[in-house]
């Protein structure tokens, strides 16, 4: 272990990466729920999106993501990109020494308690859909659960393009809904870090589809997991210290400053450029 | 030079690279017009696309690409990716000893020869947009034309998904024709491989905004650039021989065959999965 890493684990920070900034969804909520703790923030920027690519090279891009993290002496590694939490946790959990979370495992959790009828709509990247990994985690959790899924790929296009209302989102949107909908599913879950910026035009198609299903996104759940995980290892930073973020991009396009406080829900402290090959 | 190229300067390949499989659209265009030269293909998957990273990383990025292609012992290489054209082309000319061809310079010519009022209409990505490429190599070419640009992002993702027509596309298309649109332009210049897939629904969408422009893209006028460089350097290939094409790719994601017979026209030889750095 290197020298220079914060000698208590309680000061060391949580690592969180993603494809790109869409990750930034998971941190806003950590930081509201853990505002003492400090975050390291890495987007994949030069390599986003993973949804669309073969699992041999979303794995091989997780492990250049968790190396850089881990050189920073985390206590604890979140993985907020479904695609690469769907194709590389179980290769991260055992290559590492700390504590990893997914965002699917924390998605599966909160959709298996939330639905009454356990039939389960799950919205997600071509990637993620036919990695199976939700319904693979919802299984384990609830055997006579019904997944009913659908790939949804213009939808992060959309989210980074800014058209987050309009007749443009709302019928793609309405067109990757439909399948799942007409299952009779009571529960939605959004199944990509990106979804969450088009929640206003889900809701409205939901209802245009005459469906009462509720929609989680996995923000939510993923913070509770951290707080489990915080708590059981004692692991929980002193609460009266104030937290930070530091953030990092393997690229740093045009507009990028924007799409990251579209996500954030505020402007970021200043992103920095690494190369992670 | 290793000693495994082509003796003879005219049996060597023709290299052609993209940031993904939309340069197969001009491969279609070189194999129509010169069927016995030897072409090898290369489209760098594993970080498509290359229309949303800052300059430097796409530079690095053509780099990689052009590196592996010349290991191949090129007669020719052709940019087929507008973005790395915009980006990179000088400084691929400047480093290779062997002819580069970029497709921005290629539909430059076009649109200058074709437009009569030198209105010219480009929908391009956002990199290649926000380089200012086409404004340089048309105003090179007939300083007096002017130029009128828009970033069309989502049209990519659109053509990825197999969104080829029906009302999404005809949205997204009229959204980003219409500023370009109303300045009368006599000539659209297609500035993106993927683009001649939507051709349908952008002719469509000028004549419902009453625009009588004239199309292209720069496919054709790549195959003219690469007629004129075999003929000036005399490093044709004899026409009694057979051509061949041979395709490589840095990652093979799902569906990839359907996306790549969708851009070559027909079903394209077998890919082979490369890592390039």
């Amino acid at each position: 272990m290197s020298d220079n890493f914060e000698k208590d684990i309680n000061d060391r920070p949580i690592g969180v990466f993603d494809s790109g900034l869409g990750g930034l969804t998971v941190v806003a909520e950590l930081m509201k729920r853990f505002p003492s703790e400090k975050i390291v923030y890495l987007g994949d920027n030069a390599r986003v999106p993973y949804g669309t690519r073969s699992p041999e090279t979303v794995r091989k891009y997780a492990w250049n993501c968790s190396n850089f993290l881990v050189k920073k002496g985390l206590k604890l590694l979140v993985v907020a990109c479904n695609t690469a939490s769907a194709m590389a946790i179980d290769s991260l959990e055992e290559g590492l020494d700390i504590p990893v979370l997914g965002v699917i495992k924390a998605g599966a959790r909160s959709a298996v308690n939330m639905s009454r009828n356990g039939k389960i709509g799950v919205l997600a990247t071509g990637g993620t859909v036919n990695s199976g990994a939700y319904i693979k985690e919802i299984g384990l959790l609830k055997p006579s659960a019904r997944v009913v899924q659908n790939a949804a790929p213009l939808l992060v296009p959309l989210v980074e393009e800014g058209w987050i209302e309009g007749e443009v989102p709302a019928l793609a949107v309405k067109r990757y809904l439909e399948p799942i909908i007409k299952n009779d599913v009571d529960l939605l879950l959004l199944g990509c870090t990106h979804y969450p910026i088009l929640r206003k035009v889900i809701d409205q198609e939901l209802i245009n589809l005459k469906s009462k299903a509720v929609v989680v996104d996995s923000a939510t759940s993923m913070a509770d997991d951290v707080g489990n995980i915080l708590n059981e290892k004692n692991i929980a930073r002193d609460t009266s210290k104030e937290g930070s973020l530091d953030c990092y991009s393997t690229d740093l396009p045009f507009s990028f400053e924007e799409l990251a406080t579209l996500f954030l829900g505020k402007k970021p402290s200043s992103f920095q450029k690494v190369d992670i090959i």
